[in-house]
This record gives structure tokens, C-alpha cells and sequence, in this order.
């Protein structure tokens, strides 16, 4: 997540400013056309083809691959009738889940696809909007790292699984369940990263993954940020009556509203689960300190009292009658032998060893 | 709780995928026929067998037991008339409890059975779930450990409790009245564990209970996750006017509800139990850190005057006085004496012994 | 709390099981029948003389003192049409404080009574119920440890308090004011420990204060379970419109429903304090850790650099020429005690002494 | 806050028993009349003096000094046809803050002043009580410790601010106003003695501050939970229509409920604060623990290799060549002066020093 | 945040005092007149210029810049008939956001403005407060530290932007956005420092950040305090049908609302990250005591064997066979080595080294 590039402070509201990290490549216009019968595709290289009138028998799906460009969005938007502000927040990389019914004209949704970059162990975030309209349905995406919405072009273009037969709510849908499925796939490699770095705590091996648990926390954090609006998200979209959700969907967004649900309970086990794992690596910190400690304390507690002895025996005394005696020095190193003996023993009894 | 085997990434929704764990055996198919006359149990070969029709003088309660194979959960919910993403549900281990009302033709009931796996010190969670139509009900268990609806089944067969003179609804009451009865069951075996570890950690006889610990408290979570919405679940289930569930079932239901919200409380007390358990565990091990360093203070405070005074008459110079007197080894090993004596005095004053 | 000597597991719902604790005594049945004018006492030797008529001129109060036989609550709940699963609920010791209304025939009402078992410092619960009729009133007690409704009792019998000149329900209000009162007893005891524990813990006298703090932590926080659904419970006896409960008693629970208040806020208090006494606690460990070590510390400082020095002296080589010095010894001496003074006065400013 | 002498466990509801700390002196009586014109304030001598007529054409304002004499508090309510329960919480000194109706003919309301004990450095709660009628108001107060209604007073008497051309209601509200805006003093107090604690903490020159810092603590927690209901006590007599309350009052009400949210603020502000400083209360422990083992084992690693060479040099074996050696033991000490620097160097690059 | 100079304890409602720190500058009276047409700017010399009528064909902005001057506050709040409870609210610094309609004369909106103090590392806040009349604005700041309306005011002069085709509502709308957008910009400021923190955090460079970690946590919470009022503020405004506000101006508003809800998210994350970095920071400091601990060890446990052999044989016993020995001083020096470098190994294998 790289720091905003530039800031909207003191610009007039509906100004579009792209606040996002740093983008090398263009925009790219897609247009799909398809219904039962019909179905194209077609990469678009002029800002004026991409306008789609909802009354052609078919259902148009323009998918704008890069929101860095105020005048791509602009224009766009114009040719549609969309709102400043909505074009403000579909170029508002920080701009949070929500729905918004602009009446019969069209609805907005946006939200975020989620990536796991595998190099830095951390999730990337794609701000992803939608604009329904009456027979169509256009969507912008933040980048080009891979497009998630390949499996459902190819469900169209095979004509298989419900989409051509259904409206573009229902391919709204289809997108926003892809979306979804996509964060449970992330959350089941944040669980195998878990399971793993548990593992290594457990048995000890990991000298200090504190580090590591707090980043993958500060992940599961920021993605629980922006999956919890969704359930509202939802939850709005069923209770407004809009002509243009069709209640034949409904069942669907119940569906995904459903899998929402389980991502955020998977999130919400995950940062349960690292809390214990924080809270067991001090555990064995704390055990482990003791268990130094313990070995420095029967160390001193056994070679103090000897080297005193030792120590009594090397003064220089004119009159020490033990020194004189020829098995003296015997009987020290045995009664220095039978002590520590002794010492070992009551360390072991008080289960210091 | 083993990861799953596959994921749903990608498909077209309302696709049969069984994402639990690996089951090595068949689906079998059981239908038990009864009204307050007649009673008949069958188990069935063909799939087409299976077929209920809401219109005989008795209950039909099919119970398909392994929810693994998408052909059969999608004929018995092709012959009934169940939704795709009802099917779809039955199959998703993940699947939260909940309740759907379908009008009046069925009701969709799912929830969570718990084993407590001895061997590992664990919950297992069965995924249940249930179709209760005019006449009939249709129940799906995720695999064949044991099958907990025994009792039921006997109660029916031996014409015993009310069962054979209600309808599908009391018998699906009985059945979840069952399934939660369970959680109440292996919430007291928590809790006996729990007390166990509790004798063995106040006693300090047991090293290292952290892993342990937090083994315990992720099943309850993991518990308290899947019995939480069941609340609702009942709430719901009481406030929709359905024709399908009557009013005479509803104290029952009720009761049920309050079971729940008991075996929630366990949940809780348990967990807080546990989190008390840690502390004193930790507060065990700073009272030990605290007498090791005392010992090691105390013989270090006594030890090392003493070694030095020997060191001192040990040293070499010419002209050392005391070395000459016939008696200055024994006024030496007196004063060490009474100073080592001085000393032990001095920390049993400060209450470090 | 003793654990459950059964469970219900599997039993066919209104199946009578007690679940408590063992009893060794019989249940006792006790008749008041009282108004204005009229008072009679009766101990009752036969289950069928309890039967009880709300026609009668004055009010009844019928006091089943054990709840562990399943006969006698059977046979009670049968002469007065009690259902089957509220019976269930009379016996069953785990249920949560409730009331439900079974339309203008009976209230049922269940709560926990407590009593300080001072030999283990632990609170001991006693459940309680009551079935409030036309013009009768049947309460259920688990035990016979010391009735508290005696003062109740007494109030009716020396015909003072407003008792005598109103109904059942009026009754029912003074019992449970007695209960909630008992309470605030209870915890003004708790408080009273609590107090005594604090001395000694800021005094640095009680060594392992961790055990006994959790268990009074425990009992707060069951007793916090069994007080707080008594708020919802009062709150929602007020908002049915019931015959059976008067207007004009509507102050006097309104006033227990404060009272209930009182105590959820002293048990919050007593808990919060009790987490201060822990952490009071772990900060003295703490402190005095600092103290030990900072002794050995100094030691270690003090004595080491004169160790050496000594051991220097001790040292056997041809060449020395301190060792030749006549006033050698006395230098050597005076140098380490300066230095001695020079480390202690280091330490001192270090503000480790 | 002392224990209360008496509990009122067993006595029947509305039984008047004063259970706060025993007071020496007599209840004071006084009476104040007012309106635009006229003025009057007198001390009443006797119990059948406090009688108020609301029909009178000035507002009479009645302040009971002292609420410990059952018989006092039962006249004045006997006199203006106060509920008995009404009586019962104003002499329970445990009531929280409350508002009720009575109908037209009064209302009743009840909260705690507080002042600043600055010896024992703690908060002192008086129990505050009002019964507003149709033109006088009722004031019960607990102690006489400075009576915190001089001001009000004094702006009737000197006829400035709005309190001589308003209502009762008015006058209730300014009161409650100087009750609450007395709680913003006594937090600024509890502010400023924090600051200086904060600064001794962070300087380190407070060696054990948990003990004060829990009394703080507590002392927060006490006054929140009297101030916390205030809230919902004026929220609750501006959403009642009551004829005692004019609709022209109702932004000054509104005023003292921002002025409430204020004080809770504040007081949450500071036990943040409060959790903050026990915090870097530990750190600071932890470091100087931290610096104290340093420094033993700084020492400990110099000197052990040093005395263990000399120690080398004290042996008395015949054939030890570098004891012969003229120089031996001016390269010996210079060897151990290189040795002993060398681990000082060490240990200053791994920053232990 | 200095204290406040003053008290309002004792005084009148209404009465108009400044609470916030010391000014020593006059306050300033800016009017700006525009519509699309028109646009004058003037700063007014005396206090009776500053009546504005709604009556106008243009929109007209009051600026008052200082809020400490009770005669101004008070002449501006009589000639535009504002309630003194609200020129009560404008000059109180500690008033928390709100909004209030007064009917359909005009609206009272009060919030806090911030800035980062870059010397102190804290947030200042200053208090603004806005009148909505019909067709004009009056703004109220507390002190002069740049003034942040400048964007708005330019806007409005060069005619850029929407401000000069709309109503005094957008104007206000405008002047919160700009407000809101800086607390977005001060946040990312705090975000920059806490990274910058955690990098030497984790570097273990910053040796006690305990007291900056705090203060910035301190600075978070406080700003937490009067970023979220404004939420339910916003949503109260649209609520509320106000003839002042125009549905034409609500989209803008629910934008502001968005942006705060962003604003609030940052605030916790930053709060989280920091409570992380507090973790952070003490598990380092324990894995240090760990690594000095074991360093202590080590020597104790390598040099105290030494040490206790040459004591041995500096003995002086007559019988002492070993040292007569002619390489026994070698095989002792080879011993020890061996001994040594035993131990080395075997701390290595138990990976303390």
C-alpha cells in the first residue's frame, strides 16, 4: 500500500483527482456485448466508441481498466450522466464499500479487489467500481495486475452458467461473487501462513516473529476494513426497491451477502488465532528466561560455595592445621564433591532441573 | 478441522462442490414413515426412491446421511423442488447456521453438530442441515460418526414422548433440541478438562499449559461461532408467520432458544475461565522467576564477601601481620562466620527467604 | 457449585430430571392462606392436600421447599395446569432468570436465589421459582439452607407491612425485593473481603494473592450471569399488560428494578477493582524483582574489581614488586576500600540504593 | 465513602432507613419565596412550618439540609403527598441518578454532587434529590460540607440573571446546572493532579505511583458511573410531556445535557490517560530492569576472565615457566588491561553501554 | 491544549465567557458578498457594520476570526437575533460538534478545526462554529493561525467551482468539506511520523519510545473525540427538513460524510498500528533482556569451573600430588580447555549462542 501520490485538500467537491499509488500504462476500454443469441467482444481505442445505450436487445458491459486518468473517467461519465461525485469516488482509491441508487438511472457500487502479494507477504487492494444502468453494466478497475473477471468473460463466452440468460444485475452479481470468492481464496493463504509460522512458535524455531505477526494482523485489519461495509452494502441493495435489481437476483445477493459473512468470521478467527500465537511466543520467552535464569542460579549456587572453599585453602596462614595433614587435600576435594552432590540433589528436588 | 479439499474460486453459482474434508465412504439413504398408527424404517438403494410426496396420512423423514456427493444432494433437491443455492448450502461445510423461509412450500434449516474428538483433544463439527416441507422433512448430516439422532429415531419407534403424535415440525424441533442438548454435553466435557488443568496449573505442576490453553479456547471460539447465530436462527424462525411450523410447536422451540443461550453462557464462562488460567499461569511463572532470583541474590550476598576475605589472605605480601598470628586462620573463619550469619539474618529481615 | 449429577441428553423435551447437586432431605410443602383479617399456617403431609383455588376470599402461598423430585413437582404442576416445559424449568437448576406469560392464568417467574458459603468463600446459588395464579401464589426453592422468605413470612403473620392488605402478586413483588436485597448482602460481603485483600496486597504481606482473585472474580462474574437478565425480566413483566399484576404494584417493582441495578453496578465495581488488585499485585512483583536484582547487582560491582584485585596479589611470579613493599598489604587494603566507597557512592547517585 | 451503618435487607418496601455515613448534626430547614417583585428567605423551626402551597403567586423553594432523620423526610413528604418509595430513595444514599413522573402533581428527580477531598485525595458523593410541584421546588441534600446552591441563591437574592423571571422549572434546571458544571471543576482538579504525575512518572523520580494511580482510577470509575445516567435522565425529562416542565426550559435542559456529555468525556479522556501512565509506568520499570542486568552482566563478563586469570597465576605447581620470568607479571596485568578493554569495545558496539 | 484561563462555575446560563487559552490580538470582521454576478470582500472596522440582511439579491459571509471578545460575540449574536445559549456554545472551546436548527431561521453548526504542531508533535484544535441564515453565513474561528477558508474564499473570488452559482448552504457545505479534508492531511502527517517510528521500532534504534508512543496515541484519541459527533452531526442535517439546507446540496453532504467516516477509519488504524508498535517495542525489549540474560549465563557458566580449578590448585596443602607433577600445569591448562570449550558446545546445541 504506497502512500497517495497527491492530495485532494483545498480542491473544489467532484474535481477529479487521482489520489492512488503511481501508474505506468494506459487506460484500457473494454466493451462486451452479448444475450442468449449474440455474443462480442471488443477492445476499444477511442474514448467516443465507449457510450452504450441501454435500449439495444442486448446486455453492454464496458470494463475500464485504469481510473489514473481524470479524462478518461470524465468523459465517460458524461456520455453516461453520471454524477461528479460518483466519478470522484470511482478515482478515490480510499473511498470505502457503499451503494448508491442515483433514482432509475443507475445504481453505484464500489468496492475492493483483494491480491496476495506473495514477494512482500501482503495484501494489495484494487478500487473497484460498478455503474448499472437500465441494460448495462460498466466497471472500472484500479490496474492490470491479472483481471479477476476473467472466469466469468469465459462463462459468457462459453454460454455456460446462468449469465447470458439473465440481466446485467445478474452479471453485477456474478462479478461481485467472484470478487468475494477471491477473498476467501486470500484468507486461505493468510490461514496456511498462520498454521505455518504457529508451528514454528510452538516448537520454538522462530526467534522473533513478532514482526511477522503484527504485519500479517495490520493486513487481516485493513481487509476486515473493507469487507465489513459490505454486509451493508448488501443488505441496502435488497431493502431499496430499484427497478433495476431485479427480484429474481435476489436470492444471489443473499448468497454473497452469506459469503461476506464467512470472510469476515475468517478474518475475525485469523486475527483470534494470532493473538494467541502473540500471546504463546511470550509464553515461551518468559519460559524460556526462567529457564536460563535456572541454569545460572545452580551454576553459581553450586561453584560459589566450592571456590570459597577452595579459596580458604589457598591463604597463607603460618598456623592452618589442616594443611599440615597429608590426606587434607583428599578429603577437601571429597567433602567439595559430596556438597556439590548435595546442592544437585536439592535443585532437583525443588524441580529447578 | 482439516483444511478444504477444493475451493469454490471461479464458479458459476449455485455449482454442487463439496469443500469439507475427504470422506472415504457412500451416501446412505434412510426413510422413516410414521403417524400415531403406523411406523415403518426403510433404508433406500436408489437414488429415485427418494422421492416424498407431502400428501400421504403420515410423516416422511428422509435423512441423507453425507453431503460429499453432488449427484445425490442434486437429485434428492431436483425431486423436492429445492433452490440450487439451498443445495449449494447443504454442501458448504462453512456454511453459518441460518434459516430460510421458501413460502409455504419448504423451510431451510442449517446448523452445526459437534463430536468431541478425545484423541485430539478437540471439536468436530458436523455440517447439518435441514427441509421441512408440509409433511415431510429432509435432513442432511455431513458424515457417519456415530448418528446423534438415535434417540429420536427410538423415541419414534417405541412410540414414547410426543413425537409420533405431532407433525414435521415438532420432529425437527426434537431433532435440534437434540443437536443442542449435544453442545450442553461437550461443554461439561470442557469444562471437566478445564478443571483438571485448572488443579494441575494452581498446584504448578504443569510446565507448559499455553499450548494447551489456547487448544481449548480456539474450539470454544470455534464453537461459540457456529451456536452464536442460532439465536437468531430460532428468533427468526419464531417471528415468520410460516404455515409450515405451528403454533402449538412454539413453546418448544422456545425452550430450545433458552438452551441455546445456556450453552452460550457455558461458552463464555468457559472462555473467561481460561483466560483466568493463563494469567495465573503467568503469574506462577513470575513468582518462580522471583524465588530463583532470590536464591541466586542471596548466595551470590553471602558468597562473594566471604570469597573475597579468603582472597585476601591469600594474597602474597611480604608483610601481612595477621598471617603471623598463631590463631588468625580460626579469628578468620569465626568472622566469616558470623558475617555469613549477619548477612542470612539481614535477608530473612527483608523477607527474602 | 457442584457439577450436574445427570444430564438431559436425549430425553424427549418436558421429561422432569433434576440436574442440581445431590439432596438428601424431602421436599417440605408449606400453606399460607391470608387477607386483611384472616392468617393460617400449615405444614402439608399429603401431595394431593397442595392443590390450591384462586376462588377463595383470601390469598394463597403455597412454598415447595426442594425441587429435586420429580413426583412432587409433577403432581404440583398438574393440579394447577402448569405446562409440562415450565416444569421442566422449575427443576431444571441451570435456567436463567425469566418470566412468561401464559395468557390470564399464570405468570411464571424464575430467578436465583444466592447465599456466601463463608468455609469456601464462594457463592452458592439456589434456584427459584414462582407460579403467580388469580389469587394464589406457588414458589419453588432448590434447598433448605435458612429460609429468607421468613421475613416475609413474619411481616404477614404480625399482619405490619402493606402484605397483608394486597394480592398474590404483591407477594410475589415482596419475595423477589427479599432475593435482590439478599444481593446486595452478599455483595456488600464480597466488598468487605475484597477491602481486606487490598490491605494486604498495597502492604506487600500476601504473597499469592492470584488464586484467591480469581475466585472471587469467578463468583462475581457468575453472579453478574444470574443478576443481570433480572433487569430484562422486571422491565418486561412491567410491559405486558397482565391481569394478574396490578398497576398499583407497578412502583414497587419499578423500585426492584433499581435495586437490581444497584447490584449490577456493585458487581462492575467489585470486578473492576479486583482486575486494579491484580494489576497492583503483578506491579509489586515487579518492583521488588528490581529491588532483588539491583541488590545482586551491587554486590556483583562491589565485590568482583576487589576479588581481582586480591587475586592479583595472590599470584605467584618470581617478580612483584608491590609484594616486596613493606606497607604493600596496607595500601592494597586502603586502595579497595576507596575504591569500595567510590562504587557505592556511584550506585547511590545511580539511585540504585 | 464510607460503609453504610445499616442495610435494609428484610424491611418492608418504603420503610424510610438512612444508610449513609453517620452525620452529628440536626436537619436545617429553609425556605426561600420569590418572583419578579418580591423576596424572602427564612430558616424554619418547625417540621409543620415546611408546608407549600403551589397557589401562592411566587415560587416557594424548600431546602432540606440533612436527609438522616427518617422522621424529617417523612413529614415533608406526608405534607406535599410524596410516595413513599419516592421518600425511600431520597434518604438511599446508593440510588443512582434518576427521573419520574408523577403525574401532573409532581416530579422527581435525583443525582449526586460531588466534591474534592483534598486530603485523602479522593471524591466525596452527596446524594441530591428534587421534587418539583406545580410552583415550589423541594432541594434534599445530604451533608452540610459548603453548600454548592450559594451562588443560585445569591442570584435570586440579588434579582440578576433570568431564575427571578422564570418558573420553578427554572430554577430546578439552575441547580442541576451548578451540580454539573461543579463535576467539570472537580475533573479540571483530577486533570491537573494527573499532570503532575505524569511528569513525575516520565521524569522517573516516582518510584511506586500504581497505588495513587488506582485510586484515581477508582475514583474516575465512581464518579462515571453517577454521571453516565445523567444523560439518559435528562434525555428522558425532555421527551416526557409534562405540564411541570415548560416547553421554554427545554434548551437550558438541553444545555445541561451537553454539559453532562462534557464531564463524561473528560472523565473517559482521563482514565485514558490513566491506563497511558500505568503503562509507561511498567516500560519505565522494564527499562531500568533492563539497564540494571546490563550492567551486571558488563561486570560480570570483565572481571570473571580477569580473576580467573590471576587465579591462573596463584596455582602452585612446581614447574610453572611464566612465573619465573622476570617480566611475567607486568605482561600478565598488561594482557589482562588489553583483554578487559577488548570487551568493553564488544560491548559498546552491541550498545550495551 | 493550554488549560483554560477561566471557569464558568457559578454563572447564569447564557452568560457569555471565554474558557479557551489566552489571545492577544482583536478580533477580526471579514464580509463577503457574491452571486454569480457580484463579489465584494471587506473588512469591517466597526461591530454595527456587520448587520447582514437575508433580504439581498446576493449570498453574504460573515467571517468573525477570534471568539474570545464576549461584547463582539454578543453584539454580532443581537443583531442577527441568535440564542444566547448558542453565543454561549460559539465561544465555549470545549464545546463538542454539533448542529441545531432554530426553526427556520437559521442553523447552528460547531466544530473543530485542526492543525499539526510541528515543534510540540501535537494536534491543536480550534473552535468554529457556523450560523446558516436564510441567504447568508456567519463563520466564527478561535485564533488566526492561517487561516485555513482560503482555498473557499479564492475559489469564490476567481469564480472557479460551483460556490458562486449556489446558496449560503453550499458555502457551508464548502467550509466543512475543506475542514474535514484537513483533518485527512493532518492524518496522513501522523501516519508519515508513526511510520517513520516503527522503521526505528523495529531497527531497535529508539530506545524509549514509550513517551512518543503515547503522546501521538494521546493526540489520536483526542482528535477520535471530535471527528465522530460530526458523523451523526452530518446525518442529522440531512434528517432534519430544514428549509435552509436544499435537497440540491445533500449529496455534497453525504460526501462530507464519507470523507469523515475515511477520516475516522484512518484514526483507528493509526490507533491500532500504534498499540502494535507498543507490543512491538516491549517484545523487543524482552527479547534483549533475554539475549543479556543468556550472555551472563554463558560466562557465569563457562568461568565459574575455571575459576573453582586454579582455586584448587592454589591450595596450599603440604600433600598436594598433582602440582609436583613437571607438566601438570600444562595437562590443568589443557583440561580446562577442553572443559571450555565442552560447555561452548553444549550452549550452542541448547541454541543460547
Amino acid at each position: 500500500m504506497t502512500p497517495p501520490s497527491s492530495s485532494r485538500f483545498g480542491l473544489s467537491p467532484g474535481t477529479l483527482v487521482y489520489v492512488g499509488p503511481e501508474v505506468a500504462h494506459d487506460t484500457t476500454l473494454t466493451l462486451v456485448e452479448y444475450n442468449e443469441q449474440y455474443y462480442e467482444h471488443r477492445s476499444l481505442k477511442h474514448l467516443k466508441d465507449c457510450q452504450i445505450s441501454g435500449d439495444k436487445p442486448y446486455i453492454s458491459w464496458l470494463d475500464v481498466d485504469g481510473i489514473h486518468e481524470p479524462l478518461v473517467i470524465e468523459t465517460v461519465g458524461k456520455l453516461h450522466n453520471i454524477h461528479p461525485l460518483v466519478l470522484e469516488d470511482i478515482m478515490n482509491t480510499k473511498q470505502k464499500p457503499k451503494i448508491e441508487f442515483y433514482g432509475d438511472s443507475y445504481v453505484f457500487v464500489t468496492l475492493k479487489m483483494f491480491y496476495w502479494d506473495e514477494k512482500e507477504g501482503q495484501i494489495d487492494a484494487e478500487h473497484t467500481s460498478f455503474v448499472l444502468g437500465a441494460n448495462y453494466l460498466i466497471s472500472f478497475q484500479e490496474k492490470r495486475t491479472g483481471d479477476i473477471f476473467t472466469p466469468v468473460l469465459e462463462r459468457i463466452k462459453a454460454s455456460v452458467g446462468k449469465t447470458r440468460r439473465n440481466g446485467a444485475d445478474y452479471l453485477l452479481f456474478s462479478l461481485i461473487d467472484l470478487i468475494v470468492d477471491n477473498y476467501l481464496e486470500i484468507l486461505e493463504k493468510v490461514s496456511e501462513e498462520l498454521e505455518e509460522l504457529e508451528g514454528k512458535i510452538l516448537a520454538g524455531k522462530h526467534k522473533d516473529p513478532i514482526g511477522q505477526l503484527y504485519n500479517l494482523k495490520r493486513q487481516l485489519t485493513l481487509m476486515r476494513k473493507h469487507v465489513w461495509p459490505l454486509r451493508d452494502m448488501l443488505s441496502q441493495g435488497l431493502r431499496e426497491n430499484s427497478k433495476l435489481i431485479s427480484k429474481s437476483v435476489f436470492p444471489y445477493f443473499r448468497d454473497v451477502h452469506d459469503h461476506v459473512t464467512n470472510a469476515i468470521d475468517s478474518i475475525d478467527s485469523n486475527r483470534e488465532l494470532l493473538t494467541g500465537l502473540i500471546d504463546i511466543h511470550y509464553s515461551t520467552l518468559s519460559s524460556r528466561m526462567n529457564s536460563v535464569m535456572k541454569t545460572l542460579t545452580i551454576y553459581s549456587a553450586v561453584f560459589m560455595p566450592l571456590t570459597f572453599i577452595v579459596g580458604i585453602y589457598g591463604m597463607n596462614f603460618d598456623n592452618m592445621p589442616e594443611l599440615r595433614h597429608p590426606d587434607g587435600y583428599f578429603y577437601t576435594l571429597g567433602g567439595m564433591l559430596v556438597l556439590a552432590m548435595g546442592l544437585l540433589v536439592y535443585f532437583k528436588r525443588r524441580g529447578w532441573m
